[in-house]
């Protein structure tokens, strides 16, 4: 091992004087990193090539210098989406034989930014990241990318970077959800939106609109109710009070950024012996498997965060191995399918 | 850094010749580890201080050795209890500037032995794990104390190990459980326990038959049914089915080992509408979150996996920080309260 990592240093030098660049800049060519240029890449790989670096020396170098490990970075560990997210991470990364360093942001942007710089001190051959629904600034994701690290943002994406990124058609599944309480025949569908920041928030409001329109039904923004960052069960049971003191029985569905959310509404309806479906139908978000063991059982759209976080980590780990080949990755889009489960709640 | 590291090799190595010793041997005498003699550690440290090994570069050397990383095994990430654990031990890391490897052993016994192997190839600081239901040989564990890796078990432990823990008292939560249904008039109590190796589980089930004792309650073990080692929802629906096929009407109260059995038994006895709590109560154990919004709502005992996690963690980071500086620990063992929370169900 010591041999040929001095074996190494020593080439690298070599070529770094006969070329007059800097061993960073030799360093970062073998490694195809995107911020040295083709020409200067090709310069090195000729003359390591001549010089014998390849194929032993050279294979060795590249496997000494991967980790076999990766970052993951999700919002929140208590949370069923994301505990399914990253169970598979888990399973895939042990498969390729790499350990996961897990952080949890708790939204807070400041604290994402952090472990990105932590994640990078610790050497890791990639990271994988959910975004905080305060991110805003993606100067902490280009950080990672100018330096070459592989990055797979998941879930909570952000659309004006440019790497692999693995969702679901929110606007698509929230479509679906409300054209069919309207083929129900409900027509004075409110929503419990995310806040204002997160993607997937606006996507699954903007597919609640579309579906509206696309029916002839007025759009009534008094129906749609702003709810935290947290989007949680105190939140519905919070905002299914309000919708009732606004709107009484002028009202007949209700669909939610998420289940925790359609929860909430449910105990609160459930304590005012408003009826669900009866008198409003349900559909919330996510397929968490409570919603499965509520009374009434919660109709949902299951968001398979078992796929996501598979998908995600095996692009990683493709991008990880091309980049150690020296094979340059296009980023990769994947659109994960969802499922309308229709229970006794709509 | 470099300049650092090189300094500190060639010290080692010179002590280690002055000594006749391996430079393993005065790596381990420098941090501690248990396997040097007593009378060896005071020679290095002697002739460390003669040579200037210390202050600096003694400080150095200790901080480089630090991965300032540890490892957490877990046997399921999909599980409220243990994501609860993750939640709080993520923090601790966080405070202490550590990053956390994450595994999760499925309650897979060779799984578990391959990542501790990792986990030590990795060069851990400390290794935090709760054991998977099939765990009964220690050999594994022993390894890492025989490295000097500090090791600490929480919830799932093993008596036979002598190292830190971190645990409820199983017996007597469940102890005060049975007893809350015997005070109400309960004489027929059920009781679903785990598999036969858990410990909790074991102690569980002591807890629940001790009770009965107590109260000159006649044990009858075909009220007890053994459930698989997922213990989950399905294994609760099945067995309360047969609870009720084998006993009728002549029982009426049961005692689960956990919630998701207890949240599966209530699915089966409200679609074959016996009402809970009047024709049978029904208390669960680790207040999961659904717990609190099922009908009727579940009574449970709070098992603290945030309390558990923290203090797990904290008293790893102490055992850490003492080894880094030379001192010996003492395991300890920690019991975390619980609380039974009476809701609807009992």
């Amino acid at each position: 091992m010591n041999q040929s990592k001095e074996m190494k240093t020593i080439t690298l030098k070599e070529i770094a004087n006969q070329l007059e660049l800097s061993v960073t800049t030799v360093s970062k060519a073998l490694k195809a990193y995107p911020d040295v240029s083709k020409k200067t890449r090709d310069r090195v790989k000729t003359l390591a090539e001549k010089l014998n670096y390849v194929p032993n020396s050279f294979a060795v170098s590249l496997r000494m210098q991967k980790s076999k490990t990766i970052g993951v970075i999700v919002p929140e560990t208590v949370h069923y989406f994301f505990s399914k997210v990253i169970d598979s991470i888990l399973k895939e990364a042990e498969k390729n034989n790499y350990v996961v360093i897990l952080m949890q942001s708790k939204e807070d942007y400041e604290l994402e930014k952090k472990q990105i710089d932590l994640l990078l001190n610790k050497g890791v051959d990639g990271i994988l990241i959910s975004l905080s629904n305060k991110t805003s600034n993606l100067d902490h994701l280009k950080k990672i990318q100018a330096l070459g690290i592989p990055l797979v943002l998941f879930d909570k994406i952000a659309k004006t970077i440019n790497c692999s990124k693995v969702k679901i058609d929110d606007r698509k599944s929230a479509y679906e959800a409300v054209t069919y309480l309207i083929k129900k025949g409900h027509k004075r569908i409110a929503h419990f939106r995310g806040g204002l920041n997160p993607q997937n928030s606006i996507d699954r409001f903007l597919g609640y609109k579309k579906a509206l329109l696309d029916n002839d039904i007025n759009f009534d923004s008094s129906l749609v109710y702003l709810c935290d960052n947290d989007s949680d069960f105190d939140d519905g049971f919070k905002n299914a009070k309000k919708l009732i003191q606004d709107h009484g029985n002028n009202v007949d569905a209700l669909f939610t950024m998420n289940d925790l959310l359609a929860i909430g509404a449910l105990n609160y309806l459930n304590s005012v012996n408003i009826n669900v479906p009866e008198d409003i139908a349900l559909i919330g978000f996510s397929n968490w498997f409570m919603s499965s063991v509520v009374t009434p059982t919660l109709s949902s759209i299951e968001q398979n965060g078992y796929e996501i976080g598979e998908k995600s980590a095996q692009i990683l780990f493709h991008e990880i191995d091309c980049k150690f080949k020296g094979i340059i990755t296009k980023p990769q889009q994947i659109i994960v399918d969802t499922e309308l489960i229709i229970r006794n709640s709509s």
